[in-house]
């Protein structure tokens, strides 16, 4: 697409865009009102260096909405369906959060630092504002801010080797979505074993917007050896990987779902009985049984670019569902997709297909992830 | 900036997005999780345009947060400083929302389009999530929503000429802000006397997103006889205009203002004894006078480009305020721009300047607007 992009002050600029500038970003995209790089001029190469060696990422999209006082725990269970007992600091949990119908609204990783403060690193809506609406008027004795944190993620099978170059031994001892508050050289820093993407690594989560740069650079050297290179989030990937991009795959404003039907259904023990904002709702679902669920799906022909938006999925020519987005993946050589179809569809049923822009195309469904 | 922005489904595209792009739209940027165009390839001539003639803009980034039930009103008297008492349908009023301590998070227009049910026409930021959240909590009778509405905007000199030839001679009745629900040969409207210019004219809110086109093609041709063209909405003229920007003047998360520091003041009558969020922190604010105050600022030497982020204002070399957003005004062939500044600071103050990226201008600070 040969569309212009115009970085104003309307839209935040992340810490490290003077750093992704002089690497040669070439496009851009806004989430959560910044803007985050789209690619630096080769995508193929950059997916490639994701799947084989390493890439660095300027996510400080991912803001975080901070909880702070004695009901920061009790405030980020009302928040979530998933049940936060034994939540321990150190130790991230990816959690859904429902309105009071049960619709999704957001599906952070919690972060908890201490028992009285938690970070909640969040997709493309405004969590601050919902949270702090709930937390005053519950009168609960929490702070809710934007705190000044930008995580810049490695990703890739050679992460944790640039990781442990940058920070040490130490981070590869570090479990899935575990975190430790620590410095490099005087740049304070939150390292966490996570990403939003499914081949391994960290993100670090700058803590001074004034070192966006420096922090940049150290990564870069580090991973140098290492063969590292800029990119940014992968939708090839995430895809073919499997995970969910609230705002593309659903939004309570346009696309909405409930946790049962994206897959949230395993997180949620409603017999653990905690209290949490859309119980009623949850319950009600459960107990009638979703009536969609999450899928992939394979559409036929000739490789295909992605979409621009929602597409409708066909059943005999009936729209039945929605596949939210597209693309093509080299490493299977298909064309993949994910989106929401009734329950009753199966991966063999006949006669379905995907509308584009330029015609129907056949289809078939098929279980997350594509690949693992 | 020569960078490129990718559409795809994270971000919402308008129901004119087609239309925009067979009238040759060459920008975007994304409001409220939409694109929305930033310019046609002639930003001189869409100025122009605006200041002299008529332009069209899609502004369907300008999401309704519908309120709809019996405390449809009383919900949104609780979001606004603003006393609504004499609220009526048909009469759209400029509504600052604030938390509960006193923080700007949007400043929409509010349209009651009957005793239960409003719209707030809103800026940048997810009110929906804080309208639902205060109205569940709070266990109000009112549904909240983000209904099936994108407004079209008309704006310039010659704004009602196309209007009238639209729609009807009635149209030029309509008093600033004042709405009416019509249709279009079938096309569901409300039709207001508003936009985001001071240049006069009104806005189109589609409620029917499948007739974006539609009603796109048939502005351009009752505009054809008094030259309408596609634009955008303007950031020279709105700064010349003195017209706030939500997200670039002032933002919860990194640029916090409060009513008063923003001009709003006088919308805000505490007498009135109605009961809003911030209602406390306001009246704190209001004993204690604020300590900023909204500024114009010239800035010498010769003609800017915009600025990507907030600037710093200096008082002899010591940072004292910012400046939001800068732009070289050809009518007044002057660099301007507003900002944040102690109230002790008057239009004379000598030894201020502004910190560019590539060293400090010497500046004035002088009311607002520039230009009536």
């Amino acid at each position: 697409m040969p569309y212009a992009i115009h970085i104003g002050p309307n839209v935040r600029t992340s810490p490290f865009f003077d750093a992704t500038v002089a690497d040669g970003v070439r496009g851009f995209s806004v989430y959560n009102h910044m803007y985050i790089p789209g690619h630096f001029g080769d995508p193929d190469g950059e997916y490639d260096r994701l799947l084989h060696g390493v890439a660095m990422w300027d996510v400080a999209v991912q803001r975080q909405v901070e909880l702070d006082g004695p009901d920061a725990m009790a405030l980020a269970q009302l928040l979530t369906p998933r049940h936060l007992g034994g939540a321990r600091p150190g130790q991230g949990r990816y959690v859904p959060l429902c309105d009071h119908d049960g619709w999704l609204i957001n599906d952070p990783v919690l972060l908890p630092l201490s028992e009285t403060r938690v970070w909640l690193s969040i997709a493309d809506s405004d969590v601050e504002l919902w949270a702090l609406a709930i937390a005053r008027e519950r009168g609960l004795d929490v702070a809710v801010s934007e705190p000044d944190v930008s995580p810049l993620a490695i990703q890739g099978p050679r992460a944790m080797e640039v990781a442990a170059a940058l920070l040490g031994e130490w981070v590869r001892d570090l479990r899935p979505f575990a975190f430790r508050e620590t410095d490099l050289d005087g740049i304070p820093l939150v390292v966490a074993r996570s990403g939003w993407s499914k081949q391994g690594g960290v993100e670090l989560y700058l803590r001074d917007c004034t070192r966006g740069t420096d922090l940049w650079d150290r990564v870069k050297r580090a991973g140098a050896p290492f063969g590292i290179g800029p990119g940014a989030p992968n939708d090839i990937e995430r895809l073919e990987s499997g995970l969910i991009s609230y705002g593309a795959d659903m939004r309570r404003q346009c696309l909405p779902a409930n946790p049962f039907e994206m897959g949230f259904g395993p997180m949620i023990d409603l017999s653990a009985g905690h209290d949490f904002i859309g119980r009623a709702a949850l319950e009600r679902i459960a107990a009638e049984g979703p009536t969609r669920r999450r899928i992939g799906v394979f559409l036929d022909g000739p490789p295909l670019a992605g979409n621009q938006r929602p597409l409708a999925l066909l059943r005999d020519g009936v729209e039945v569902g929605h596949v939210t987005e597209i693309a093509h993946s080299r490493r299977l050589g298909r064309n993949i997709g994910v989106g929401l179809a009734p329950v009753e569809l199966a991966d063999d049923t006949p006669g379905l297909s995907v509308r584009l822009p330029d015609g129907d195309r056949a289809a078939s469904l098929t279980a997350l992830p594509f690949l693992r």
